[in-house]
């Protein structure tokens, strides 16, 4: 008997992983892991990491495509995904818990100043300041940013949280639309980016931005690279605007061993760790959202190619 | 005219500032900085930091003691204040929020790895664990322990909190007592002490309880450097039994330049900065303790002598 629930995993990264996954959660699925071992039957669902060109619009019968990623800038490409196939982000609360994970790590590690008391083998008392008279600017309010924006505000930040559209976060200061982040991000002593990537939010993170914050403030980017201008962020660290910067993406990953980021004194690079999927998880959501699109109901996070994520 | 609100300022710290404060919020009080400066009138306020021994005792009519800190051990060392003599913590809830921005900093940090990604410049991705995946346990649940032990839960930890009487937190699992110690650190991934200093808590970080936490977990105090057996963290570290440490206080202070835990690699020392006296709200709160003491209300955070806090 051969099961119409077809399904490739079309990703570098541990493909065996998630096809044991698939068997466990979805025995009645057929899995296949290589493009080339796929006979002329249709296979309506594509896992897809980061494939190559033309491997998704080779699939035959492709309905809908399940990323692994939440940031899917690159099935948008054109030719990537067919017209009339649908494709799904992967919103997982595991990584949506280890991305805020690391966006409280690094703020708080420049808020409390630790890089430069680790340094400080002398007892130097610096003056703390208090979360309640620091400003945070979220960018982006999207499942990650709204829940890094809430815990911030419980924390004590002042917190501000710009979108598109002007989402509420309750406990923090919503702006919406290209004024509000001129507003949102005036003053901010620290801004932390969790936008998707789009022709729109494209360089947001430059050299206009950075000179409205408050001097000496934190940039934080877990998004894309192609959000930050890296030329800007440099100039912005040497001239003191900008105090220190924590970045886990880079225009190219991993991050080239001569890029000067590597080891400029006021950037911390993480190797895009902040939220790495989580295999068990990320397939139990998939399996869902297939259960999903074959009963005919609404999928959560289904893509709007027109506005981009 | 003379005020029978009189209030002596011993501290060392920034006693004009202090008396500045004063004089702006209780105008009709009468402020003294310097015991030499007394006549021989009663003075029932004494303001203390870490006075030296003898002055509380020798200041005339002296009925209650507004702690400048909110550990006030020292203030129950024999004749530092005459029996009969009250004295009160100062809880303020600026303070409580600079020692919750410290501990989330240290554990976060920790957490994600901070300080070993900052070190390298490759790009080396670690297997980043959930905060759900890892048990931290708060030492102490008073006003700064259970506000650490809350968002420490809110973030998504596995919160455990220990306290004499088993004081529950919402979202934290609670245990009391000397076998609740031993329940509570067992399997712990990081510890975070906040307990006040008494007979009962002196050396309670030692190795015994490494011994119970996961091995390669992480140890932060900002409760006073008596809690520590300096000896058995550094043992634990150089064993591996213990990963890391952030500590904020030490047995002496400064930290003598001389001492192994300033350039131990696995240990973060701040200077005693968690949660430094905010002069401006601290004199607000002390005002209201005063102005119940002459009205007989109760007062919040007043010491009992017997259990030491």
């Amino acid at each position: 008997m051969t099961s119409d629930i077809r399904i490739l995993i079309a990703s570098k990264g541990n493909p065996a992983a998630l096809a044991e996954g698939f068997k466990k959660e979805l025995p009645e699925a057929q899995i296949f892991t290589d493009l080339a071992a796929l006979d002329r039957g249709p296979v309506p669902y594509v896992v897809a990491g980061k494939p190559d060109p033309g491997v998704i619009a080779s699939v035959p019968g492709a309905r809908l495509v399940l990323s692994l990623n939440a940031g899917i800038e690159h099935l948008l490409e054109p030719g990537a995904v067919p017209e009339g196939v649908e494709i799904v982000r992967l919103v997982d609360p595991a990584m949506t818990e280890g991305m805020s994970d690391w966006c409280l790590a690094v703020v708080l590690s420049w808020h409390r100043n630790l890089p430069t008391y680790r340094a400080d083998t002398k007892w130097t008392r610096r003056t703390e300041i208090l979360s309640q008279d620091r400003i945070v600017t979220v960018l982006g309010a999207g499942t990650l940013g709204s829940r890094v924006a809430r815990l911030l505000a419980s924390i004590g930040f002042q917190t501000r949280v710009w979108t598109r559209s002007g989402r509420a976060v309750s406990g923090t200061e919503s702006f919406a639309g290209p004024e509000g982040l001129r507003q949102a991000t005036t003053g901010a002593d620290a801004v932390v980016n969790l936008l998707p990537l789009t022709k729109e939010t494209e360089n947001v993170l430059n050299a206009e931005l950075f000179a409205r914050m408050a001097r000496g403030g934190f940039v934080a980017s877990a998004g894309r690279g192609q959000h930050l201008v890296d030329a800007d962020l440099v100039a912005g660290l040497d001239s003191g605007q900008i105090g220190s910067a924590a970045l886990d993406v880079f225009r190219t990953e991993p991050l080239p061993q001569d890029d000067p980021l590597w080891t400029h004194p006021g950037i911390l690079v993480t190797p895009h760790v902040a939220a790495p999927t989580q295999a068990g998880s990320a397939v139990r959501i998939m399996v869902e959202n297939i259960r999903r699109h074959r009963r005919g109901d609404p999928i959560p996070e289904l893509v709007n190619r027109v506005r981009g994520y």
